[in-house]
């Protein structure tokens, strides 16, 4: 029998996980949840139902949830209201709020009887096993997170609130000498500015004073003047046409020592380079929601992360299949 | 109170796990047990004791042992043997046999009520993790590993065994144009030539036929006749003083598509580069050590791999400062 997934919230990240879910045999997706008129939204899967959210109160729904919301204001109300009914798995990426949101859903769904996995997807994610396995592997050592190349969203926003900006896409590219002092195990310390480099490409309005624009964001706190920082002023086509996609990527490297008087230097990485970044991410969340819905079936209860999940229950096949296929 | 860990069998594994230990606060090193005569070892630890092996028979002994024997003749009797009496880990790495050693090591660790951690290290281990994250994350794709560059014991046994060579050293490389088109999602369909080089470094007697060992050398049946061998001639000191490490390393490289009609390319990479083999893999097996020590307080039983582990548990971190610091 399928895993009935239910999708609540349908932008990029919806979308994600019901063409995600197709590539999942021993998936199905039950329904999509939205707070919009139902009626207004046009899915792709065909005869799957669009519901309202208030659906989600009604006793039988899909056997695990996966929130497509946003980290501001979406997800520290609805998982843990969600996890009162439902097993469920969110992508909850503000790191400073994960203690106060996974103490919620955990009481939550513990109270329930459900098992909720919060903060999912490649960082926080992947990025974070591969820090967790490489700082068991090598505990003498450093690590180092590189993000991009890739779309930053809110840098991206940032940019178009400047006055006389009709649009812009703003990349984050990790610097390639620092990503080579790491990788030759220098371990060096590393500032802001050495360790990325943000490129913008922006569109002015017609008239618009782009010297001032350009130094208004590079000048910006926190998002840029702590960075070099490149604009470039291109039209709207240009920027639909080579700036549409929503790529990223990065790379956690760990260099340590082992041996007596940490003889043997030791390199570990990972990293990822995506065309989407939105549906990489949806990929990972449905794969978490099959373990969801395996600890479910064991009977666990409360709010896990991916840094609970013995990596078996991601997958689609035994057991057995794995230590025979893979391992 | 720290893990008491027992060392079975002091070679460069032994050794490994060692000089591990000592990089990890939460465990000691409680003994060393060996088949030959304990006062014939001299071990880097002060105070610890050398024991026979027959003292595992004994009531009182370690929390978990790590089994540094070898998976040919050692560990398929060892590894059931000791799983009646202990918590264990080994690093079994016969991969056709893996079944039948797991279903032994189950049935001994059941019955006894001990959990026995089998095929921990890098490959199997890491990059059995790998292969089964990415192939969840990207389940319409393919994956690659390629090994090195890194030396071969197996494949500088062989060629040491030809007449007239008195030693060898073997460097499994893989080709960088089978990682490039790899790395460039093409999924392309490679040989066993196309994937590694082998590069030999051969120290000959003197007056031997050196042109009739090279051709024994890239001949020989299923250790080279299906790669490009280079063979270089050397003298004794030239090989140990350039060849005389044992550095590893390797790539699991996923590329797969998602989104609807599989628009987007995505691209996954996990990679070591090792100075010392042994050391890394000793590495491993005493951070799973503490994972299997969390299982038995847990009360769980039976034959675990990596692939079963909750990542958390490899960890000295508890829970809450995982997911403070690196989630």
């Amino acid at each position: 029998m399928s895993i009935r997934i239910g999708i609540v919230g349908y932008g990029n990240l919806g979308r994600g996980v019901e063409s995600a879910i197709g590539q999942n045999p021993d998936m199905e997706l039950h329904a999509v949840y939205t707070r919009r008129p139902p009626e207004s939204l046009r899915i792709h899967s065909a005869g799957v139902p669009v519901l309202p959210m208030e659906e989600l109160e009604k006793a039988s729904g899909p056997d695990v949830l996966v929130l497509c919301g946003g980290s501001a204001t979406d997800l520290p109300l609805q998982t843990p209201a969600l996890a009162q009914r439902y097993h469920l798995v969110d992508s909850f990426d503000t790191h400073a709020d994960i203690p106060e949101h996974f103490a919620r859903v955990d009481a939550a769904a513990k109270a329930s009887g459900h098992v909720a996995l919060i903060s999912a997807g490649w960082d926080q994610g992947l990025f974070s096993l591969s820090r967790l396995y490489m700082s068991a592997a090598l505990p003498q050592g450093q690590d180092y997170t590189f993000w991009g190349k890739g779309v930053s969203q809110g840098h991206s926003d940032a940019i178009r609130r400047i006055e006389g900006v009709l649009d812009a896409r703003q990349y984050t590219i990790p610097k390639e000498e620092a990503l080579r002092a790491v990788r030759a195990g220098e371990n060096p310390e590393l500032s802001t500015r050495q360790k990325h480099l943000r490129e913008c490409f922006v569109v002015a309005e017609e008239g618009a004073d782009l010297e001032r624009i350009r130094r208004q964001i590079v000048e910006m706190p926190k998002y840029f003047a702590d960075y070099d920082t490149i604009v470039h002023f291109i039209d709207q086509q240009t920027l639909l046409r080579e700036h549409g996609g929503i790529p990223h990527g990065g790379f956690v490297i760990r260099s340590g020592r082992t041996g007596f008087e940490g003889r043997s230097k030791q390199l570990m990485e990972f990293s990822l380079k995506l065309d989407s970044n939105p549906e990489f991410t949806s990929s990972v969340l449905v794969a978490c929601a099959r373990a969801v819905y395996r600890l479910a079936k064991e009977g666990q209860s409360g709010c896990k992360t991916m840094l609970d999940l013995p990596p078996a229950y991601l997958s689609a096949k035994t057991a057995e299949e794995l230590r025979a296929s893979l391992l």
